[in-house]
């Protein structure tokens, strides 16, 4: 398979990437000393950031005329509002946090400003670039869960963080992701050399907004 | 339970609703007699609408700020898109329709107008008048399927127009609507009246449009 | 100049734009012999329908990359709002209709039909679709009040109808028009030919409209 | 006149706001120590910013029913696109900026965070939380410069930054301010406490977006 504009994506973001495996809020879900009181303020403001970026995918069925695409976002609406929020809830329940309490959360100015960011791309622009822009999320969680298994080993056996670690390095999450990026590269086929720069701006700008949230919880900012 | 908006919103459509009961083509489903030519044109204007129906409830997403509101609405997107196209699906397999050719229907000028009112409403105004524009095709195919169930006692068992009067007039299809019955009173609590007047205004409109549509199939008119 | 893109719009939609020049509406108007209450009618249906053909301009500024394209969607918002109701409001003066009468007049569902298909492709597509929606509109009245100088020599000097002749036939209006037929062609520059077609649908279907706008006037249909 | 709204916006930000005073880019504005730099560097971010912020009034046009409050938001779009652009485009040319040069200036990612947070409220919500949007913007802007003209008597004389001191403390600018405050309250007329609080928590987000904005100019961050 032909990942090419895919690949320009993570290519552009490389170093910022890298940011996150040095990041203490990754390194402490790693060995497993991150303060919970830190993952609470992390898995809360990650909870409510699902419901915006439900609504990125929601803005592609919007936006999207050929039915497949169509499938591909409502599926996702659905994955993150259903399925997705299963390790958030599993989370919130051993930390003793209702989902009302969860719910009336407020979003930290980052996490606002993140989730605004891809909530205007989606209401002004087109499918592709709304691809652009949930692909920086979904992607680096990924990058980060399989860097942190193939570097501490007892990661995903840690009582706590595991979980999470699990999650987003299994097979399932990869192959959700895999099928983001089958849409990414269709989507943006035979697009210009000018199109496809919007694309890596859109995905630049969202991998920063990525090391803002880390920033924001490692710092419980709001 | 107290169903106050939407008593005022049949209240000022009756006379529409009741002109469905003496359409033609609902007779002819109600008594078998609809030529299949028709039903087939029908059947494929009614699933390229569906897409645009879909995207009216995924605005609901958009603009909601309550998440069990954007779970209705999402949960409606993936019906829609999955098990309301069950139907649909089971008659073009009867009629030898693909998939394929099916999708590349164009919808004709009356079901675009339809469509286009409800996306121009949902994309300007706010979940409560989301609700007022989809209400209308979901209850009005409840009250006409369930009008020919009890005035043509075999209707239901017709070799051929029998599935779709036993899906319109089936529990799950009015229990799905109860549920968004709920929802459009939930979310029209404390409107105003010239609040619920514009929600009139949309329920009228579109009951308008469904009027059109059955013309529009009887006539088989692009 | 160059009006590839606009040459096709106009041959696909030839017969359809015959048709206006052969309708009773514009031929009263042509001769004078048009009933005034008509008239009327057409008039105040007409200016509701210019504060939605607004909202479609203004899509093209929330849609637009472009600071030059921001301003060309710009100018139009602030023109159809002031400028292009002055002809409006002379005869809502000649005709004792105050502009609060005329505000509170409601859209007929065909004008309703037509400027939600415009509203829902600003909403849900880009500039360039946003103008091929905006254009038959515009182009079509400058035809049809060319063919009325053209063929009715003094039409444009009837007490009555020769200010509307005169309007749409003046060189400000087709200045402003070649102005929007200029930006269609670099909008869609470089095209793909299914884009193209995408189009022409539009196109094809705001002139479906526009005829639906003429019986609507003549029936004096709500 | 009675400003209820916006009394109780202007109360939850007082705060905020005390910090621009004491911001060292508007002391340096004052007293005209600022280097050129970072007011060029300034100048050229807030120059693209105001083609997003055209946007979010052009919303305010798409999302309103009242032909009144069309026309504000259109004339605001207007005075945007032009008029205010002028203070700009004079800088523009004292330093030897081009308009082609400017429009190709990226925003940095906190003035992509504030005007990607105004355009998500103006695509989501309603012409109310539009206007209180843009409010913060617009009213602080007038709040420094009357605070600096009252503290620095020759602020307004500065060879260089008079000129941006005067327009916003012009008596032009107050006039357009009150306008945009006395539809604050209309808009808001009979609004419940929770809506309320939805306009308080936009108006207090945009007011910390300014304080990030003058960070980033002192900064030269991008």
């Amino acid at each position: 398979m032909n990942n090419k504009t895919t690949e320009r994506l993570l290519a552009a973001t490389q170093d910022i990437w890298e940011g996150y495996l040095n990041h203490p809020f990754v390194h402490g879900i790693a060995d497993g000393s991150l303060d919970i009181q830190k993952f609470r303020f992390y898995l809360l403001q990650d909870y409510v950031y699902l419901f915006d970026y439900a609504k990125v995918f929601a803005q592609g069925v919007v936006k999207s005329r050929d039915p497949e695409i169509m499938r591909v976002f409502a599926t996702s609406v659905a994955n993150i509002l259903g399925g997705e929020m299963n390790i958030h809830r599993s989370y919130m329940s051993r930390l003793g946090i209702t989902e009302e309490d969860a719910e009336r959360v407020k979003p930290s100015l980052n996490n606002e400003s993140y989730t605004s960011y891809m909530r205007a791309v989606a209401a002004e622009e087109g499918p592709a670039e709304i691809m652009a822009a949930v692909l920086s999320c979904a992607l680096s969680y990924e990058y980060i869960a399989k860097w942190i298994v193939a570097n501490y080993p007892n990661a995903d056996q840690h009582e706590f963080y595991g979980e999470w670690v699990q999650g987003y390095a299994s097979e399932d999450y990869a192959a959700e992701n895999r099928k983001l990026v089958a849409y990414m590269e269709r989507l943006s086929e035979g697009y210009t050399e000018s199109q496809l720069t919007r694309l890596i701006d859109i995905f630049v700008a969202c991998s920063r907004y990525e090391s803002m949230f880390w920033d924001m919880a490692w710092n419980e900012a709001m």
